[in-house]
């Protein structure tokens, strides 16, 4: 992973937001930064260092993953060591000061901006940086790609294992757990997120994770799922039936296939979030269906299961290749039933690629 | 569980803090004091009044689990749906203001506080509220009690199928993969964090996460895994041994084990959580291992495996009955091994009693 690149593009960009320094505090983008998967440190980055802090237990862990910074083992929290750092060498900031210091406000907590606060002479101010990592996250270098790529492909083939165990009588945990065990055994470091395998009713409610519920004999369910490989998540959907899909069942599972269709049509280079939303929730429109699609359309896909850019009505952000986003529109009709269709596209030069390998014909189990 | 008598409890607390109302936003909380499981949501206690906020995705949910609050379903995100609530109420608070509005600053972030100020008029005070419900939740009642014993239990049976996979050339992960799926087909949710398997020279580092590195054929195995069964976390470690057991290794298990028992003994009401610390670490200091002693000695645990109380040196905090925390000295050595024994206990009216049912013996595979 090119750490050292991403490194010194963060930190052309502190001139332009006119900050002498940014504080990451938030572990995904540490991760993105400098390779660090430990579950506690902080990374500062003037213009022209970067520091990497963490505590005792990551020693080793610290010296085998971080690029591109130095590293400080602290006996204090990292949080608290890199403020301590500052203070000490504000004076080789590159300007008398005061000196702007950006935090994560979408991340640091009030509490810790207190603590911060309180370390630091009055000479550093803190302000609120715009997402800047989460910006260069959002278009995946060849590298990612590969990753999300192979965890897609392991993702997706958890779906045969649904196929097999999905019965009537057979509980939603049930099938979650032979799912999960077959992404372990495949490699998986874990889910990515809880598996929602939600039949029938529950499957008009679009977070319904797997309970002790038995599958009943005829009826949708939406198995949403995705799996950690190396860092990378994937995710996924796929409404089976079970019994013999009724002439509703199909022409509802059709709807929401011609919608998906529809959006993974729209994305492409230059071409708004917004826009892609509205393909998808024109056509169920048409149908008449356009209440029932209660969520947006997408979201990016990386280090984590919901990243940047939304895919939603109102959002400006514009799609540029490299770019990898879900496509996944669904129908919920209340107390009745619901249909969900999800697959990752990575935004190509003129257009994109599906990387979800699976059918979307509708399988009746 | 008594979701009504927490809300009552805690707004008879508002007044003694100098809060008119409190905004709850980390969702252990919100669950612990309503019941509600979902992603999205925020709850604002007034001196008289419990409102809960959430979205349209979890209308059926809300319902269902909300106890001791009245239900908001918001168009917005909950946090922008509870202040723009209080807006329209604060002339109910039963003062004339300025109304003092707590928040949560260990969970709260920067950018949400930002958001909160932006919207609620300049008559309503934002402040950094004590952890109240952090409080509240260190004792648990009976019914806590019974789901963590259940959730310890169904954890303590993975160790059996750990031991039944631990050999030579297995990998980490398969290990790993064969007790969490156990644990789902035995009920759980998912497992409490990431299951640590660190064979031999990864002993010694305390959070060698489950990987695909073959286990060799001797030495120490550090096992550390939980479970999540109905909303409760357990969280246990045993150490085995792969091969015949050398004397050093019997001598260092003996030295972790007795460290450990001396701790669960000195678990009794009125004892500091910092006296707790010192019996483990005083054995160990005196058998020359104490610098290998890297970590505290436990942590609460309930609704979220790490909470409170820290059991640590320089915690002020004084064990009370109804209290859950987890025992787990360890020694790791650098570059050779590690050994760490973990127990939970709940602190009863006299001393202690060990949740975690499992033996203690050093055993061989």
């Amino acid at each position: 992973m090119d750490h050292i690149g991403r490194l010194q593009r963060l930190q052309q960009a502190l001139h332009r937001h006119r900050l002498d320094c940014l504080l990451v505090t938030h572990l995904p983008n540490i991760r993105y930064l400098c390779g660090f998967t430990g579950s506690a440190s902080a990374l500062l980055l003037t213009r022209t260092r970067s520091v990497f802090f963490t505590d005792g237990r990551y020693t080793a862990q610290a010296r085998a993953e971080v690029q591109g910074a130095r590293i400080v083992i602290a006996r204090k929290a990292p949080l608290v060591a890199a403020s301590e750092w500052l203070t000490a060498n504000g004076k080789n900031l590159g300007s008398k000061g005061p000196w702007r210091v950006g935090i994560e406000g979408e991340h640091l907590t009030v509490a810790g901006r207190s603590r911060l606060a309180g370390i630091l002479p009055s000479k550093f101010r803190l302000c609120e940086a715009p997402a800047l990592v989460e910006q260069a996250r959002m278009v995946k270098d060849a590298d990612e790609v590969e990753r999300i790529r192979a965890a897609v492909v392991l993702g997706a083939s958890l779906f045969d294992q649904a196929l097999r165990t999905i019965r009537p009588g057979v509980s939603e945990a049930e099938v979650a757990a032979e799912m999960e065990y077959a992404a372990r055994r495949g490699g998986a470091e874990g889910m990515s997120f809880p598996t929602i395998i939600a039949p029938q009713k529950r499957s008009a409610l679009p977070h319904g994770r797997a309970s002790e519920t038995a599958i009943p004999s005829e009826g949708f369910v939406v198995c949403d799922f995705g799996v950690i490989l190396a860092g990378y998540c994937s995710d996924m959907t796929r409404t089976v039936y079970v019994g013999r899909p009724t002439g509703e069942a199909h022409r509802l599972y059709q709807a929401v296939r011609e919608a998906q269709q529809a959006a993974v049509e729209a994305v492409m280079p230059e071409v708004s979030v917004a826009e892609v939303d509205r393909a998808a929730r024109k056509l169920l429109q048409k149908q008449g269906l356009g209440k029932y699609f209660t969520h947006s359309t997408g979201h990016g896909v990386g280090l984590e299961i919901h990243e940047a850019p939304r895919v939603a009505a109102g959002q400006v952000e514009v799609l540029q290749p490299g770019m990898v986003i879900t496509i996944e529109p669904g129908v919920y009709i209340p107390g009745k039933w619901g249909v969900r269709i999800e697959d990752m596209v990575v935004v190509t030069e003129r257009g994109c690629e599906v990387l979800t390998p699976t059918s979307k014909e509708l399988i009746a189990v």
